[in-house]
């Protein structure tokens, strides 16, 4: 079975517009990519109870979880211990957690830094081998940071992890509109019920008025109702390929 | 009691990497100067049962729910069944929006069009005053179109319904790092129990090393926690205010 995916993003800046999220975007094109199926994305504030409810469900319902934000020294940062309270253990500090935090902030180094070093009981830590500080993993949940710089290190050290069968997809751009389309897209889905089609109206587009996804994770299977579909599309309706 | 806001966005091609989200980013910006809270962001493919369960959930737990997407005429576009099933009600078809589909494609409508003009049993229509179309009300559910133009325009047209009470802020960006400032920021919410306190590191700044967001319904409530918050940062650590 491939794998399934769910992302949650702990931010009270998203919530109240302060920044647009850029971590949830780049997870599921990497994802994607790497042929895992994102189910869920859900974002919700800085609160122990409410991370702690959402990583429990997120954690049952998907193969792998992604937690992003609330992990720095702050009062707002609180994810780590909504994981342990999701998993019904207690927090415990890393000695190399600690001895890494020692050697970055020397002399600087204070309490609430060591904060950084507690993870819930447990929990491995991984990727230290490409990055300076590793990713902690509880059970099936990655917790990552919400700055995404650091969100992107971070999953490049980890994304060989999460490679499964590839996806694999065709865009189709057609110049007749979604009204006539959609007969087309049901008797399509009539002969191939396996695939994965999608259909996106773009108004401002002079070129075309909808773009349709067809996708597959057996290319034999997607080749055959791609031909299938451009075959039975009436004379002229057909823009481009893709 | 100030309003609590949910948003569901149903769309496949977000989860799958191929666009990213801007009604979201857009709503909870929106919100925020409304004065509305927005307490959870989902999204979720397009299937019934799950935009079923997730609608009935954010109805019960918000004062209004906002839906993007899965609104158009084909196969894919579901979320009005998936309302109509969270509230355990059948589609039916509404004359008037039948007669603005009739007028829009005249001879080029078809069945399929005609989807577009159904509705949850009880539904209401709202916003129609100012644009073409009207936004299906459905309880406390405002069903929206995931095109990001046509989203905007629908919410433009009835944005006034959600004006609350403001949610004042003042952001403070400080030359020292979150180890440190973080005691600041914990006695200050000893003192002011009730203030929305953020901290966002910035790494790539020269300028700052974190933002700090202080927030209050309470004008008097924020200037007072600002002004202590001020007076207590120790001597070089202010950059600005705005």
């Amino acid at each position: 079975m491939p794998k399934t995916a769910g992302i949650i993003l702990v931010g009270n800046e998203i919530l109240s517009g302060k920044i647009a999220d850029a971590n949830a975007a780049y997870l599921c094109r990497e994802l994607r990519v790497l042929g895992v199926d994102v189910r869920r994305i859900a974002v919700i504030p800085d609160e122990i109870e409410l991370i702690a409810g959402e990583v429990a469900a997120f954690s049952r319902d998907h193969d792998v979880v992604f937690t992003s934000g609330g992990v720095g020294p702050t009062h707002d940062d609180v994810t780590i211990e909504g994981v342990a309270r999701a998993m019904g253990v207690k927090l415990v500090r890393h000695p190399l957690l600690v001895s890494i935090l020692e050697r970055h902030f020397r002399d600087r180094l204070t309490d609430s830094h060591l904060k950084m070093a507690e993870m819930p009981d447990g929990a491995d830590l991984v990727g230290g081998e490409t990055v300076r500080f590793p990713t902690i993993l509880m059970r099936n949940v990655y917790i990552l940071p919400g700055v995404p710089e650091i969100f992107r290190q971070k999953f490049e050290a980890i994304r060989e992890r999460f490679r499964d069968e590839p996806i694999h997809l065709s865009n189709v751009f057609v110049a007749i509109g979604e009204g006539v389309l959609a007969d087309y897209l049901n008797g399509l889905l009539v002969d191939f019920p396996k695939l994965l089609l999608g259909s996106y109206p773009e108004l401002s587009n002079p070129e075309y008025k909808v773009k349709v996804t067809l996708e597959s994770r057996d290319r034999g299977y997607l080749e055959g109702a791609l031909a299938e579909f451009l075959r039975r599309l009436p004379a002229g309706a057909l823009v481009s390929v893709t």
